[in-house]
């Protein structure tokens, strides 16, 4: 028997309460959802959200997270510098990040990649359709051959990251355009994984295969108990 | 509940049969010390050997086994093309497939790989330290920072083989070599390990840390239900 | 003053003889297009087919050969294997191999990938739009965002390949899928670049950003001058 | 006829004027070295120091170089955020850049890498054997199998590094450690490539195939006239 993984769902919490189609597709805000998707699977799963004492990320809690996700648009320069940091280090220590949508201008993520993490965007209510393309990957799991939104953002291409260690979606727009929409990267003893849906006025967390998308991230994002590294100075192991 | 990981641990069993040295390491063959170690993991482990019919890997077997363990060395060439293909096939649609040691040259490596699978090599009895690399990769759960291996044959670079998508373990040796000694790759829906350690006549796969990187292995590299492709002359999904 | 590089084109040249719009396209055989397209470049440029001796892949020509371009489609089983297997040591040995649409299913290729490398097709004259999503590779030089193409055989994914070293192109088709168009390979000394675009009944050859494509290949894929690895027994460089 | 590549050879400069030993490995400073090796090549040199107004990189001087190669150790810290924002932004451009050595720690590699680039050390004067693992590769261009220095500060893993886009080189130390020596990463449009060798106190720079490689990664590294991405709210290329 081993312990349920501990999952924090980050969500920046503004447009829920400023736009009424937001609030009304995302009653609890779009973490309550999230978080839901993920209860139904075997986490122990919290929230924190920006306007919460510490953003909800006191060093406390992030140490005992196994799993952050990340949900920013709008507010990404008012989550402290401070805070970034104490997600950044616990990320290099080993916690897993899942970072969604538009948080791929958050602080955390640009950090991270080393990247401008800029892109295309388009907001036309368009069809997206996530090819997998790495179907032997865990974040596949349960998955047909392709994932269908009926309305979403479009981003596109070029997508300045640097090249993902492993690509496992690739995402399809009618109005001519296409993203790399599902990413892994190692960063330190952590893992992070970038998932391009979930603008805040689409249903898009609701549906079913996004929401196995999401636990199929928490379960290969979750911490191994790898060896911690010992760096600096350091003795010969074999006689000089 | 789910169902123990089915696993064949591979071996062409011939040195046992012709050199007391190893037959006094592992009296009941190679095969019997890995699946020992498997065993007293969660796995439901079995064993094929060179001489028995289709080596052991009937159609039938092959399809009931997640993960596959391939140990050979003197006798590649005796390897029926037809179990290769048939095993091959079987990576493709995602058995994992752990090759050990010399089976870099075995068929189903090199057909796997693509390249010659060639490197330098030398027995005397050398030390071996292999060093974690990628500490948050699940191959290193459990583990030091490094695994050390007291009498070993040498194997150095150039190792000629494509660049893996994941290296894990990296070896020193004193004799002045370096060798990318465990290697991740996805092929099709299947994972393919290499890991390199164990010449038959030392007592590699004894070793605790080496039986633990062989539990691990197993767990990464066991099939993911992802969607299973559909290839060939296929309708639009959207109107032309 | 450097010599030029030498280029070898080869094409199955079949279609051409049968089809008369094919013909009408690639009046000298689609060898000849390309060919043309390299000799406007500092290239060295001979072309070579199917039904000379040896497929015009003697020996004596391949090792003179620094970068091989290779068209097929119809007769990918008379290729015979002793050719296949001296081209293969040729790309291991450094030659660049330059892979174009159809011949995804060469014998080559699949001896080089190590897997099935099928994909989804269909012939319906889709628009193909190429992006560019590594814009600082040697291969998109000279290009704009992407490539637009007004009609070609759509190949969407899953594209059965090993993960590329560099992804350089993906397409989008209106019919709803996605494609990784140019893939980057190192195999053994030798590089290996899939190109999608070139179904034989399309003018896509004559297209001047898909001509740039190919001289930018050739001139990635040319061999480095690096080291001959050594393999199999060797000396400790260090006393042991 | 092109023009020659314009590249800066950066030095933080303080060990020079303050060990005697340095000071006499070096004369004119670290830099002057590297830009005579570099000199020797087809390339326009110039260098900067960071005792230099703006350290010697203004951004108009940045904006002119191909390629800027870094050596710093003892005041990362002083280099100003300003210019190091400006580098990184020329990198993202399409600039190239070299780290060399004790730069593993200097805000750009860190910046451009993210994640903390920390390692084991330790200053011994060991023997080093660079190993070659890509020989195809343009940066192992004249090399043997590998480089052997006779002195050097030891670097061990784990090195605290995204997984390389490309590993060149793989050092041996006689203490028993192995590093990622040679490391090659796209970040934007921009290349970067870290090389190991190099301690102050050593005469590396001078050393022939040390130089080669200098030589080579400047090739390298070099910018392409790839697309310029265009970024932000775009419209559909096709009807919606």
């Amino acid at each position: 028997m081993t312990a349920p993984l501990r999952v924090i769902v980050w969500n920046e919490h503004r447009h829920e309460k400023i736009n009424p189609l937001v609030a009304s597709i995302y009653p609890g805000g779009i973490h309550e959802t999230i978080a839901g998707a993920l209860r139904e699977a075997d986490f122990q799963v919290g929230t924190a959200t920006l306007d919460e004492p510490e953003h909800g990320l006191s060093q406390e809690v992030l140490s005992s997270t196994a799993v952050l996700i990340w949900w920013g648009h709008m507010a990404h320069h008012e989550v402290s510098d401070e805070v970034v940091e104490r997600v950044y280090r616990r990320v290099l220590d080993g916690m897993g990040l899942i970072v969604l949508h538009s948080a791929h201008f958050s602080k955390i993520f640009r950090r991270l990649m080393g990247t401008s993490c800029d892109l295309k965007w388009r907001e036309a209510g368009e069809k997206e359709r996530l090819w997998v393309v790495e179907p032997g990957h865990p974040i596949a799991a349960g998955l047909g051959e392709y994932i269908e939104l009926q309305g979403e953002e479009m981003y596109g291409e070029r997508f300045d990251i640097p090249t993902p260690d492993t690509l496992v979606f690739l995402s399809w727009f009618p109005g001519g355009e296409v993203f790399r929409s599902g990413c892994c990267y190692q960063r330190g003893r952590g893992k992070v994984f970038y998932f391009r849906p979930g603008h805040e006025t689409y249903p898009t967390y609701h549906q079913l295969q996004i929401r196995q998308v999401l636990v199929n991230a928490v379960r290969w994002a979750a911490p191994v108990d790898g060896p911690s590294p010992v760096f600096g100075n350091t003795q010969p192991l074999e006689p000089l």
